[in-house]
């Protein structure tokens, strides 16, 4: 089957790889109909992340092709959707929401699990974790339920947004995009997108009617400030990660006794955080990976209701074996590029 | 001064009054610039239930004119809404947000105090109660705030919706409306609007989307179950009251283990409460009368930003002088009639 | 294998049964170790509710003694308690913790199936309802798990709690007992238990430092008044159930803007909701049956290390031989008697 | 009037100072009837921290002597509480109760307003902050409403501990022992008290049944997952502040998906925050100061009806002259030492 392997920085290949096959009783085989490129992929496509022949992918749906043994829930040709990272469903963690948690969590791509950027995935744990889609669902919109829309959901569900909230979200790719459209979800007065690409700031005001306010230019803080009544951002959606300057943004505009919820993916282990200033203003902040099976059946009926359309950032359905294409679009981060989907 | 006084069943008149004058240290003196007539002005005058001579109108902003001594965060040219009862600000209540359970509870028009549908109105506990509205919100939707806007919104909040909820609206009138309007800043995947007016019922799907269901017509709970994936409503707002009929629809469509958030004034002292179908079904049931005051400050700055029009149910806007023909028009509940404005 | 059998008002026999086994895959079969007579079966035993022929017994723990091949997390010689009620644990309801309502709800003793007041009994859906017990808690503790524990801190719950509220508690039956005793879990400055048996009030004040109100005796609600700083109490926890007199109870010692939580089981179909008054107070009003599934594994970690002590309210621990003797005395609610186990 | 009076790094003096004056319509003048030291009087003791001639104390009760023209609520002979720092009562953040964060927040003793640790004071805005004390709370009792029990309490609540939890609090200092106490008002199945300082240990263990761990021992985190089912605290709450390393320990201790709740007052201005950590376990981190104003009308009945016993900390209670070497003995840390009162 053809899939799309790492092979080293800004180096991603087609390879034949053999049929994947179940291998645990409650294990089912996937024939993927549609797959994505995801921010983090491009991590480890830019620094060399990931490990050498890893298959990628860990944003995909499909049809079931094959069930093992001990699987109740699922049959060949059901339409499924996975979390980008499976839990067991009956630990703790599992029982509570937080699947990043649990002892067996295992990911897609840039886990321990071959990916979706493949004609075949093997899943494990099926039971615990494929929900099933409703017909009528594109596959488009289907495939941002197993991370980014899940994820933007998360950050913006952990913010702890009220109706009537000014509400900044720091970073405008894909992730930012969807905290943004969930930000709305909560009755916000105001959602505020702080970038520096001026495409992706256009991008967020025509999508969702965010203002958008370039970091790159000066007094970020004051014209925040000008927005939200003189007292800065009552919630900051952080959906930047990487060396942490986005988290200083999110500092710089959040209000007193205000909240951070982050979910971009640091790539460094510490970060200075302002301590004295968190104590006097009595912040909080809250970062964390999705537990993306906690979501994917609440936010199904807003897709089916067209009350959230996910599938507007979409802005390249590419053929699987135009993969190599496709990250390079995505590294490009030029004016028309969001979200990449792959076709396999 | 002019004003509109009760005068008996189905009967308001315009009336000339001595100018009303601070009798207490913490008392201003309003000038009305726009007033409203109330859903339960209209149980008062279908069913003459207000006192003989009352001074009508319980939904309305102005200037201030004049403050008591004790007065400090008010002054004369102030703009300002008042919630439509009274609370004295600093009691277990008051600090609770529960207004309408303060010792020091006043409602004016259909309470102890006389009402704002005239020239002036003496407003008592100014200074906890009083509210200022930035210049650029227009009278037409700052006058919403003083009751229906904030009776809509507690009826949603109290409804605890989740994004993802299907909610149901029993109830198409001005507040029946606001609480559809409310119910989407908690990201609802759908709102099912119920009423028996088929003009009411094509003004919900207009306004604000919902689907429109008539409850005059058969199998009404079948209805609901076909739009919410089987189960019923997850959440159901009543904004109905009076006899009970809107809570039997509300008993009647809710789902297992759901909520009934209630605003409709009964006009009834019991209810026959299906205690053995709620116990088996784990319901919720809350009703109670709106605390305005906790509202008016969170919801400004939705509407500064355009992110609810609660003015667009207005339907008339008629001369002070012409409000016993507003009362005409708004009991009439023809086509095209949702609310009714009076300006002094 | 021994049972008791319900067979007819105010007579329950010991019969000798084939033993159970099992009759679909995901079944397990328990040898029961401790079992209890719960409030429900009394109403059972005295008002002729239960079926012709019902093995009884809805409370009990057991060790597993056989498994059918599909279950994966229980085994032979495994010591688990069960809920009184199964769901599926994977549809709508029961992935939102609320069992009672899952398509597949089945209970022990009242309900479908055969009951533990019996050597053995078979459990289906057995992985997703029992709960392993951990070797340090005895049987007498651990059996308290699948019902009145789990029913009284639902009750606690779901009346919204915070620390230093005034809490009532109707009824001081064993279910009462277990609400009073969940509610100090939820650091309330006083619990007022309210009953008309001496007996009983005097038992909730030894063991849980409950103020008890008689309420047989006049001006009930003058007495909580003045123990709540003239409010009345915050939260009614209600757990009397049958016709409604406690529910009475409730809605006369409630303060304004309070909730009450009723576990109590209704008898009757209907309960004249006193409507203008809970609409003027701003009531908040939830009845149901316990999703007990969703507490069994919060609570054992309080009782492991000794904060709570339900084993407290044991009075009685009679052979299994004995359950008709049992039952009588239950029945008799005579001093001394508050909760009896039955062992095999 | 007597006073006590900073005079630079380890130095108090006890000075007579002119009587304090109504300086504003909204003050009153209050005889201080019992103070005490706070830790934060003692970083200032050991550090260097205060305002040279600054009056110290924050922490205080008292009676009523003279009112502003303006006060409402209050009269001579009035016995009331006071929070250490003042909020307005009316803006933004004090109507969401985060008085630190109110543009006109005054704190005393450390901050901006001469201190309680004196026979008056003068008290700003007292009709918004003085809170009345019923007549049968202890002096000893009530002046710890004015910080360190309404600063563990905050410190327990903002750690959203739910029953059944596993709670550890790092430092038993005043505000840890508060902290402890009121971690119990939540229902945690278990309380463990970290800290360097034996007899502060014996302390936790007397006092609150608290398990003590030595942090200065090895493996201090094994001896937590030893306690916690493997997983580690729930919910940690840091009483240390400082340079950090009661943080640093927090982070060892917290279980994935945790929260970590601080009020130990940080005296850096940044702190290495193990971010790669804290994305990968989901973490929640709070810090802050105290609105001690929100809670004390909520504690005042956990105190009047003994639910709970701050005052079990106090260890020395000293006249006001003798407040230097109150400070010298609570400096030593010794044996014997935890909560230092003056009486005036």
């Amino acid at each position: 089957m053809k899939c799309i392997v790492y092979k080293g920085k800004e180096h991603m290949a087609l390879e034949d790889h053999p049929m994947p096959t179940i291998q645990d009783p409650a294990d089912v085989l996937l024939r993927v109909t549609m797959s994505a490129i995801c921010g983090s992929d491009l991590h480890a496509y830019n620094e060399d992340r990931a490990g050498q022949g890893q298959v990628m992918g860990h944003e995909f749906i499909g049809i079931v092709e094959e069930v093992g043994p001990r699987v109740e829930r699922l049959k060949p040709g059901d339409r499924v959707v996975l979390p980008f990272g499976l839990g067991c469903g009956a630990c703790f963690y599992c029982k509570r929401g937080w699947h990043p948690q649990c002892p067996h969590y295992q990911r897609f791509g840039l886990g321990s699990l071959p990916g979706g950027q493949a004609q075949y995935v093997r899943v494990p744990m099926a039971d615990a974790n494929a929900v099933h889609l409703p017909p009528e669902l594109p596959d488009e919109t289907a495939v941002l339920l197993s991370d980014i829309l899940c994820t933007g959901y998360f950050c913006a569900e952990q913010g702890s947004i009220r109706p009537g909230d000014y509400v900044a979200v720091v970073g405008c790719g894909p992730v930012g995009m969807m905290a943004q459209m969930a930000a709305h979800l909560f009755g916000p007065a105001l959602v505020i997108a702080i970038d520096t690409v001026p495409y992706r700031l256009d991008t967020a005001r025509y999508l969702w009617g965010a203002v958008p306010l370039n970091a790159a230019e000066p007094s970020l803080r004051e014209r925040v400030l000008a927005l939200t009544e003189g007292r800065g951002a009552d919630v900051v959606l952080e959906a930047v990660g990487t060396e942490g300057r986005g988290l200083d943004t999110a500092f710089e505009v959040v209000r007193p006794a205000g909240t951070i919820s982050m979910v971009g993916v640091p790539t460094v282990d510490t970060y200075t955080y302002p301590l004295r200033k968190a104590y006097t203003l009595d912040l909080t902040y809250k970062v964390g990976r999705c537990p993306a099976r906690r979501y994917i059946e609440q936010l199904i009926p807003l897709l089916q209701t067209g009350r959230i359309h996910p599938e507007r950032i979409i802005t390249h359905v590419l053929p699987l074996d135009q993969a190599p294409e496709g990250y390079r679009i995505f590294a490009s981060r030029e004016p028309g590029v969001m979200k990449v989907l792959l076709k396999p």
